[in-house]
């Protein structure tokens, strides 16, 4: 696959349906892109793919490597081969902050998708990571109503994120979502707000291409509603 | 591209904000299948692709075989490399009928795309054609409101179709959407129904894949709203 073209395994619906016992080999995710976000079977933490390596971001605030993508799976992924298109030393104080200057960038790609990461230092990052089902088809809204929070300070880490466009709201998350590891890769997890400290390093690439791949012979997705639940996607996911 | 993967170009409520006047070569949607539906430039006439040759069928009765694929664009189209994993021949009465073989045949394809082709005898056969936009931005539902319906009676031909997820409502039409042109590609349009006469030769394949490739350096498409009007596109393309 080439460059800055958006992959997602799965729908977002499909998790607000609980769907998340099967999925697909992350090996197989890795061979469409090395940057991305996603989640873990049964929902049990957060997913960061940054330079092809997955890292899963726990509610107990561990992080695990994952060294074994053959044999772990993902009910949900959306990944690309990262090749920023606009890089630059900036400014940037938050989340809202970071969003403004999307905006500003690409004036032109509301209706695209952009791939964004940036790094640097951080005085705080609140994040949170959702710990899992506690019985099968359990949504997203009710594994996240349990989710835990952490505050990381002083921190220097990466930001890994998409903006995706408002009518795929449903397929993914639309606007931005984006997932927090620190640098020794020890902590992390969705991002909730976060407060830099100094400059930090953006790269940014503007996506047109987007390919979805949907589970096969997997009933739980198969007889799921997949209605659109917009509120709680952006609830638990905005 | 592999065989029966959705390709499609542009979203349908691209369409619906009358984002027509540019497009992408008919030749590079050809690469990506040769079986589909779609519109050409500014919404003039029906498109069907049917063993990689593409036809306009005009509202003014006329059906043009598209010589020129590279020169000619579409603003939104969608095909396959379409090979039947389920062909067979069947009594279909009609359009409801079609549905109703689809989704007896695929009780788990609720959630996946079919892609469908069924040959024979009709009846009767109504279609609608578009004749286009009489300015620049005119909307779907604005254009399809000058439609013009023929019927067509005692005629050999082909539908051309696909069956979409809910989901995907907005980026293309949810549920059965179905061309049809005579065996001597001289007539043909958007179905609005049909009878036909005897049994009728169906083949049909479910695709998980679905490729999306959004217009670029399209500032038509850049600042179109694309809010979701699932009401409209039901009432022009259901």
């Amino acid at each position: 696959m080439a460059y800055n073209e958006v992959f997602q395994y799965s729908i977002i619906s499909a998790l607000m349906d609980g769907v998340a016992t099967h999925g697909t080999p992350i090996a197989r995710v890795l061979e469409h892109g090395d940057h991305g976000l996603g989640t873990f079977r049964n929902m049990v933490g957060e997913m960061i793919v940054l330079d092809g390596d997955v890292y899963q971001m726990k509610a107990d605030g561990s992080v695990v490597h994952i060294s074994n993508p053959r044999e772990t799976v993902t009910p949900f992924a959306t990944v690309t081969h990262f090749r920023p298109t606009t890089s630059m030393r900036a400014t940037i104080t938050g989340k809202a902050d970071l969003g403004a200057l999307l905006t500003r960038l690409f004036p032109a790609a509301s209706n695209h998708f952009l791939a964004i990461r940036m790094e640097g230092v951080f005085r705080k990052v609140n994040v949170r990571t959702a710990g899992g089902q506690i019985k099968p088809r359990e949504g997203m809204v009710d594994v996240c109503s349990r989710q835990t929070t952490h505050t990381f300070e002083g921190v220097r880490g990466a930001i890994i994120g998409f903006r995706c466009p408002q009518y795929v709201m449903g397929i993914n998350v639309a606007g931005d979502h984006m997932h927090f590891i620190t640098e020794d890769r020890r902590r992390g997890g969705h991002i909730l707000a976060f407060e830099t400290e100094g400059d930090v390093d953006i790269g940014i690439a503007q996506m047109s291409n987007f390919r979805l791949e949907l589970p096969t012979e997997d009933d739980e997705f198969n007889q799921a509603a997949l209605v659109l639940q917009a509120q709680g996607i952006k609830a638990v996911e905005g």
